[in-house]
């Protein structure tokens, strides 16, 4: 499957590179690729600087396509050219994960209209303001509906790409993934500890 | 502080990416830079392409060096210019934390000998064969001694972050920033569930 992430200046470091990490050392059924508006070197405020390809060069649509948040997401909400980019790659793409404050740009895009999503518990309200027809279910770690996963922040979209996992190929192979990184994977989809009322 | 992180080809992607999110989310106290041997962009199995300075221009030592793993270290182990450069820097620098299989690059250079380490469990024979001198310590989740911390595989090297971060600001501190993360921290460095006997 290919796996397309998009990145934009100020992307959230973890938000990219958790999935990533997970995804990416499966690597006899994914195979990862960076794409950004303009194809060029993304930066954000942690020091990294990416190569990316064109955006415009996925033309089929892609197996997976991940919308990470991060600070740069809230300049990006007003950039018409990417919210529509984003549009047409979702639309033609087998799913779309998002991560964190990534969920604002793909409502912005009205394909989540009536849907679930969630998105960080700090920048909640925010996000929900993006667009008020999506139904935002704020105590998930992370949602699905039709072809669409959403995840609370930065460290969810790890537990979301698990679930991903495991919707696709069954518990045990996502166990196994999250045993070999050694990581504790939250496997409740439904409940987040960062969530307070 | 600086943060002076070692890429070289074939790194793991959330060992160097899980600190750097970390570490780079506090920026009134980190600075984050990407070094390799010759410069140059650095590549890994995850399709990912980044930008890095040249390690010759660390002079005066950082405050923190961090090395990572993945299978690239299997190579680099033998790279008797990296080891003695890795050394080098080491022991000009303040803290020096290795992540995974990275704690079989620090062990070669012998400035492990007689101290406690860790790595990766699933990778421990391999590693503790880079040098027997070191008092490996297989059921950690991460070691502390003198300037060294090490951390077991992947997903560990966060865990082992906030540790630093506790020890140098305390735990409010690190539960803070884990918190803005949306991260469940493992508080204690000494069992890990990824150990078995």
């Amino acid at each position: 499957m290919n796996v397309a992430i998009l990145l934009f200046d100020g992307f959230e470091t973890l938000d990219v590179f958790g999935p990533v990490e997970i995804f990416g050392r499966i690597k006899d059924r994914f195979r990862i690729n960076f794409y950004s508006l303009r194809g060029d070197m993304i930066k954000n405020e942690h020091g990294i600087s990416i190569a990316t390809q064109k955006l415009e060069e996925i033309t089929d649509g892609v197996d997976i396509f991940l919308i990470p948040g991060g600070p740069g997401t809230r300049k990006e909400l007003d950039n018409v050219q990417l919210i529509e980019t984003i549009k047409k790659i979702s639309d033609i793409s087998k799913y779309v994960l998002t991560v964190c404050t990534g969920s604002a740009l793909l409502a912005k895009t009205g394909l989540l209209n009536g849907l679930k999503a969630t998105s960080n518990k700090k920048a909640f309200d925010w996000v929900t303001k993006s667009n008020d027809a999506v139904e935002w279910i704020r105590e998930a770690r992370w949602t699905v509906d039709e072809k669409y996963y959403t995840s609370s922040g930065v460290s969810a979209g790890m537990d979301m790409s698990f679930g991903f996992l495991c919707d696709l190929f069954g518990v045990d192979f996502a166990r196994k993934i999250a045993f070999e990184m050694e990581y504790q994977w939250q496997e409740n989809k439904n409940t987040d500890h960062f969530y307070q009322q």
